[in-house]
């Protein structure tokens, strides 16, 4: 993965995100990043000469990662049978990973980012997608059937829990939401 | 409504909203509000010390204009018999409507920005409920039982789809993840 690496480019990519996640996209400067990454200002504009060119290198990084932990974890549900609770309690796991630290605010601002600048739209696209594929894993292991007709209905509910949830500061019930959209898929209610 | 005002005041928010969904947050700057809002820099610095004062001021209008809106929108369902087709092609409607115009990417950076920002977190939170009151009102003329037990699920489902729209460049259907969703909520599927 390209942010588990050592050397300049991946520091300064890793620094970026998290600059990105604590203080938004309007206060990352080269300054604070070299800071952050202990690297020089010269080593940044070596390595990227627009700030638009790191911004867009720091969140394919982000989706970079963010696709091999999820298809990491859908592989480890693929052959197991789940319950109900524990699929929603796992959705829950996953939401609350995503909602709590810094470095992920980073897929809301990617969506805002790509929303404007059409190149960042594959790697968002990516990203949608690779939720989607652990959430199919999860439905195939409940033994839901027609899986990948639901699953980007489920990504989307969760998504949308986790943006209130951050931007309210109160907690949302994802589990009992996505139990109820389950139950509604499974026949089961 | 704050931003329909002709003063300097509301010239200025109204073009801050503008220059934030058009260019985002990072690209706002004192100057090229005042050559959209065709006010002096001075006016902007009288009326907003700081751009932390005017970007909050902003996406609060913002959300003000917002939940009026919906609330005009609620107020017209309320007393109508609407049958779940209905239902979901007015919720496609709505959808369309916050997500192609330069100022509907407002609402997901007022979003991510209360992530960081606390104090945003208030008018975050109005706006929610504001979806979530016109969702019940929908879910009223339908004859769902419970609605607000159901109506942050479908805000979120909605916003979450939205976010993908926006995020992707393509469509989702969020009418027929509205459908499925009213179907398993109405019981009628």
């Amino acid at each position: 993965m390209v942010t588990t690496g050592d050397d300049a480019r991946s520091k300064i990519l890793r620094a970026t995100l998290q600059l990105v996640g604590t203080h938004g996209v309007p206060e990352v400067t080269n300054r604070r990043i070299a800071a952050c990454a202990g690297v020089s200002l010269g080593s940044i504009t070596y390595h990227f000469p627009t700030q638009a060119d790191l911004l867009r290198a720091a969140l394919v990084s982000f989706v970079d990662d963010e696709t091999a932990r999820l298809r990491e974890l859908a592989e480890q549900y693929r052959s197991q049978a789940l319950s109900l609770a524990e699929a929603a309690d796992l959705t829950e796991r996953i939401a609350h990973d995503l909602a709590f630290t810094a470095e992920r605010i980073a897929p809301f601002e990617l969506y805002v980012q790509a929303g404007r600048d059409p190149d960042l739209r594959p790697a968002s696209d990516r990203c949608w997608r690779a939720y989607d594929a652990l959430t199919v894993a999860v439905l195939i292991a409940l033994g839901v059937q027609a899986p990948e007709a639901i699953a980007p209905t489920l990504v989307a509910t969760v998504a949308g829990m986790q943006l209130r949830r951050l931007s309210t500061g109160a907690q949302t019930d994802v589990a009992a939401a996505v139990l109820t959209l389950l139950r509604g898929a499974a026949g089961t209610g």
